[in-house]
């Protein structure tokens, strides 16, 4: 579909790692839509060079960025609104990654050092985000900004550890900053919370065959695809979704609503 | 903004009253975005007559119905499917009717019946029209059904009245019957929760003014209008949110994230 | 445990069938803990007799109710401050039937003179009692007022059928009454979101054994037992909960909270 | 009313900073309810002296502990079973301080060092405790763990600034090591959401009585007091609430489910 949506738009899309990342399908699909943006990761990702193939594609220049870093942030912004031509009206950041989960740390034993870089890296690094886009008057009015985030915010999946709690804070910062920027600039911040997807990072969650089938059985539509998250990022992007902010966003094909469904049950009764 | 975004698709339209209806507004960007579909409200409200312009407007057939009805129910469906040469792609909900709101009975005195008569007018409707559209097979595939709600389904507004209770309930039937919908066709049901809106229907409970005025204060970025309403349903009828299901979706400004702001405080200060 | 935390309060309590019943145990645990109270249930219950024992036990009188009938309620509540000497400290709502789930109609083919009835029956019913309790001014200031509720009221569990609206529209006249109990008379109204229970009631329920497993093994701490509903009631019942109000209360060890176990994930390996 | 509820438990209370304090009326009603515990807080807040006062009144030893010191948690639970002559049935967290708030920096200018403290202080510290009394074995089966948290987890209160995230991390802390604990060893931990309360922490917050005066008039039942949050203490580390856990419980008088009331409605009139 090429719709438009995002006509004239300016954005920064960050966590697009190879074909997998929701944020590579959602650079895609902005392009298709009309939108011109920036590409960025941290600098470690970056070298793995898969980018620069998607950059191709989308015409879209990469600025390298450490999310934890606010000098790389402000470089990152100052250098986006400077190729763009002018003021952003989209954001997406996609940035996880937990030390403890990473090294295997169990949650009775985590190491409380690598804890705080989950926060700061996960979470944090959105309010950085945000406070330097602020600070540099680099949004325009009625734009919006969105965080991938993911249910174990609000209920327990043991395996992802410390990364509930990154969530959580996540989710946080959207409200927080969600009232700010929209009292500031009429900016709109929310989450998108999505289904567990066979990303390169998803995929290093332990045990994840047996529970992407648990979470697919029940989702009374299925678990939702990375591609289905950046149309639903897209509807976030345009105009159609001004009014809507300091929201997470379920989208997750009935998961978070569903107490048990007919496919659960089959399975059990074997 | 014509993005084609419902190009081909056909639906239902129902509760377009006049001008200041969501119902009404909705239409107008369906039919902008390319869909085609059928208006429908009570036999007694169509009376009224405003609504063959915007018939006229959206070359759109009227097919009157009452929504507690399950034979006119019934008879909507089957024309509409006949009159639009094909399945359909949406539905909107837009029905709710309080007799104990409307003849100012007190919540400590409701008329029972009349309570029973508000949960079938503002939420059993739902249900007859879902049950309908299964039985009638009229539901395409990856189709999207949707019903307009407010947050008194979550916190108490006393003028409110037994209209919680039917918000409440209908909240309800859209996560049940989408539960089965997904299950049966891949459709997908949720509710969109607005700000208060100034329609005809809203301008019924008693001290509005007052009350439209805090809940702007309290919301980052203002009510929503029924305009922006309007175009958040387009985009969960489009291909974007394909997804999205069982859920209650808060377009409210940010009303419902927010525990006090910066204006009422400046108010309450007075 | 005898605490005397219920002395010289009195109550009226509904729902006692047999020794499944929560409120069987309610009131075992109230009369223990100093409570005097009326006991209820419909009419067609009581004549099963078993209730007598239970009567016996805590001697209570026990007033028939049909809990639709305002009159019979109206009875219910004059008789119950007569015979309990002064104006009542807590009631317990345990009322709840499906003339849809009795007869095994499909969710998607609902009789919805039945679905009014499970309306009325299970959750207006609640509304009725504390209309009346109002009226006849029958609660003691700081008031304690609870209805049992279950999780279908935010999850699809679809064998619940439309029992989920009817907790729904139960938890949502909590809300609403609960603010105007709070305003009138301090007195506080809530429910309780009860794990799945082997109640005579409950074993009615389809598929009830292998979803009682997988809501044991999605709850840390397995299923809560009748026994501990009826603990947390009369926590919920004394003066240490003063300030709980228009809440619905996970009684369910920590069932809606959790996402996935590693309890569950060992059987679903298999 | 001295119930011996709590006949026979052993504790730690942390948090008890002078007679405002939630935490040092926990104690005193701990106290009167049979129990046996260990005060604990910072070195520097325990120079404040006031302390002593409750720890004589309450025949309790104090302990200081830093607690972002995991070495200090360790010591202090270690000690506190050995004083108290056994493992312990419930701890209170009530803990928190944001360097951000106490040095007024704008929410859109935070010291990002600072916001760490802050989650290290107000948040990780209860996973430390938690973390610490598994390892040492120090919770008898059933214990009750409870951490004091406010509504800004879900809503914003602009001046509560990164205390927001500090609540939400509190609140899925409080979810994750209940999952954790409630698998070892049957023990509950949940979050109490008080009201506003005007603890000399509490009134450090800006523009504090407008907001305390907005609070108690959109609660149903009033503010919450910190009395009566000891009272609510007191039946979670009771049993009668045994299977209650990875819950935020809200004790808030009704604040949390009231969108608006006649006595606001009444204020914003004038």
């Amino acid at each position: 579909m090429a719709n438009n949506l995002l006509e004239g738009k300016r954005g920064i899309i960050s966590g697009a790692l190879d074909e997998n990342s929701i944020a590579w399908k959602v650079a895609l699909k902005a392009k298709e839509q009309g939108a011109s943006f920036v590409l960025t990761n941290a600098p470690i990702a970056l070298r793995m060079g898969a980018i620069n193939k998607l950059a191709e594609q989308c015409n879209a220049e990469i600025i390298p960025a450490d999310a934890t870093s606010v000098e790389d942030i402000e470089n990152l912004f100052s250098k986006s609104t400077e190729v763009l031509g002018g003021k952003l009206d989209f954001v997406l950041h996609s940035i996880g990654m937990s030390p403890n989960v990473r090294k295997g740390k169990d949650y009775g034993d985590l190491n409380y050092d690598w804890m705080l870089k989950s926060m700061d890296i996960s979470a944090i690094s959105f309010h950085k985000m945000m406070a330097v886009a602020e600070k540099q008057d680099a949004m325009n009015e009625w734009g919006s900004i969105l965080a991938l985030s993911y249910i174990a915010a609000q209920r327990t999946f043991p395996d992802y550890s410390d990364m509930a709690q990154a969530k959580a804070m996540l989710e946080s910062i959207a409200r927080s900053y969600g009232e700010r920027f929209a009292r500031l600039k009429n900016v709109r911040v929310n989450t998108i919370s999505q289904s567990p997807t066979m990303t390169t990072a998803g995929s290093g969650v332990g045990g994840f065959d047996v529970f992407m089938d648990y979470a697919d059985k029940m989702s009374p539509l299925g678990n939702a695809s990375a591609d289905a998250c950046a149309d639903y990022c897209v509807s976030m992007f345009s105009d159609l979704t001004r009014m809507v902010t300091m929201q997470n966003l379920m989208h997750d094909g009935g998961f978070s609503s569903s107490g048990i469904t007919e496919r659960l049950v089959e399975q059990l009764k074997k």
